[in-house]
């Protein structure tokens, strides 16, 4: 991939500012929590597993920028930097399970002092970013198999590189695909409020070369009634252990347009971001984000002042909108609960 | 209502400049045909009532402006304008309605002259005018009646005052329900990529005082499947004999979320609106305007230059999606085919 969207060296935290594509490429150097805390809340770094890795590292980063040799004092600024980049943004389970996997590290290198600690959290976390490159693989090796060639396929926000630490979850089954030699034509919901995919994702696929069609999130519909479409392949923030997923708002109203339609709806997720103690879909906390983010598009008015604005940054798809769940351990299909019973939590 | 759309003094047309809106309130005087058909065409007036009115108009303002006494140059003048403005636009159908019926009146008023030309001409354009308003009333009592108290609504685009002489067509059916007494609450999608439902719907319900919250067209099925929606109510560019409709893009993805969650999906259109020479959905014209509307929206550049865009400005919602066609002449319900020849076309 020619994009590296998360990067540690040596106590900082490269990140590509993805709020400035698709006009310029701009690199952050992040070196302290509060400015990684921004960064991910602002959206310059997101994207469900992306932010799992950010949230890693920022907790190696806390132990990094610790001076002194207390473990007790050093565990106690790592943990409470997990707490501050955990309560950045509700939905994304990837982003808690990153820090419970850094505590349990943390907890395992307490009793060997401050330079054991550092040096294992900054092992975990380049061990995250790892597993995180070679899932992305296993999922896009096993989603490509489900396309046709040529493939058309619909997609609503960035499940891509940029959101990942490698070629993403759902465009990393359209780039294995194309890797496998399938001509794959992508439909790319724009997705407003802030346009990931007009922005990122159309960026990401034309850096390789897939051909790439913007639409309005509004004309999915349309375009799944005129043109050949087929699948959908969307990413998840949380999916509960029933199977119902969260994701991006419109991600619910393209499942239903998939299933008018006949067309298979897929999501495309490694198992960190199925969280079993999640049961249904219904207690998946969905973010509510600022109004401002609709009302004044690209630095312009666009709703009256005495106008309200709802602006949910995700959605829950019902389990039964859902054909397959496709993660790195396989292909899941219904029942959905059965499945994650059996693959995913009995592992 | 607050807003004159559009109006007649005098060889002027004054038009409302719906593209500065919701900053700022605008008027324009029109004075001559290639700039109507340029504020046609960039819908600086829009929804289908409204061009049509403005086309009738321009085909008086023809008239207005030809010096001399010949009766046939004028009417060749007349009937040039008429294909200029009937060229604008290729969805709406009551564009080429209001030309077809401006064609009638010359018809007759050929043989008197240029004087009885010209008034025969402006007084069938303020007739147009006139039928609108009284339509638009006749239109929002029967639809009000379909409103349950409280009443929460959604709708996509504009089909208000902004779209037509008086208070509207979709939002014609709240407004009378809000003047009887009924509380009525709207949920705005913001119809990218124009943003006709965040600029305009939700200026012109709170300049009337009427509860607005501006949704991303994304979040339409989950503001259905989380919040108390009564129905959803929208306009149409042109209503096929089987009862298919065109509308904004985005109305048929409404309509199939609507199913899903068993709420009624109501068109309000004038009689006009519905052409019986076009049999089904399929034989609806689809306007695709330019792509930069998606990609440099609001001046800001959001889409890589080497993506593809599509941009279809309508679709069509099939009518069995529909659960009633509020008209003037009273709420036309399935099957359609038979309500509209019994009711429309046998009148």
């Amino acid at each position: 991939m020619p994009v590296e969207t998360i990067a540690w060296k040596d106590g900082c935290i490269r990140i590509i500012d993805q709020t400035r594509l698709p006009q310029n490429l701009v690199h952050l150097d992040i070196r302290e929590i509060p400015a990684l805390a921004d960064a991910v809340r602002e959206l310059k770094i997101r994207g469900a597993p992306a932010i799992g890795i950010a949230a890693a590292m920022g907790m190696a980063l806390a132990a990094w920028n610790f001076s002194g040799k207390d473990a007790e004092k050093m565990a106690r600024a790592v943990r409470e930097a997990g707490s501050i980049l955990a309560s950045t943004r509700p939905t994304a389970v990837n982003l808690f399970w990153a820090v419970g996997r850094m505590e349990k590290r943390l907890a395992r290198d307490l009793h060997g002092g401050v330079d054991k600690i550092r040096s294992g959290l900054v092992e975990e976390a380049l061990l995250i970013l790892e597993e995180d490159r070679s899932t992305c693989r296993q999922m896009g090796r096993n989603g490509a198999a489900l396309l046709p060639d040529p493939a058309a396929v619909v997609t609503l926000c960035n499940a891509g590189a940029l959101a990942t630490s490698d070629f993403g979850t759902a465009l990393g089954v359209v780039y294995a695909a194309a890797e496998s030699g399938k001509r794959v034509q992508v439909f790319a919901c724009e997705t407003r409020p802030l346009l990931q995919g007009a922005r990122l994702t159309s960026w990401e696929l034309r850096q390789s070369g897939i051909d790439v069609t913007v639409i309005c999130d509004s004309a999915a519909a349309h375009v799944m009634k005129t043109q050949k479409v087929d699948c959908i392949l969307v990413g998840a923030d949380r999916i509960a252990a029933n199977g119902d997923a969260a994701n991006k708002i419109g991600t619910y109203g393209l499942a239903i347009a998939a299933r008018a339609h006949r067309i298979p709806f897929y999501v495309a997720a490694p198992v960190s971001t199925i969280d079993p103690a999640t049961p249904t879909g219904a207690e998946i906390p969905i973010e509510h984000r600022p109004a401002r983010e609709i009302s004044e598009s690209f630095g312009v008015r666009t709703v009256p002042e005495n106008a309200s604005v709802l602006n949910p940054a995700f959605d829950v798809t019902p389990h039964e909108f859902i054909t397959g769940i496709i993660t790195e351990k396989g292909v899941l299909y219904p029942p959905f609960d059965e499945a994650i019973a059996g693959k995913i939590i009995s592992d």
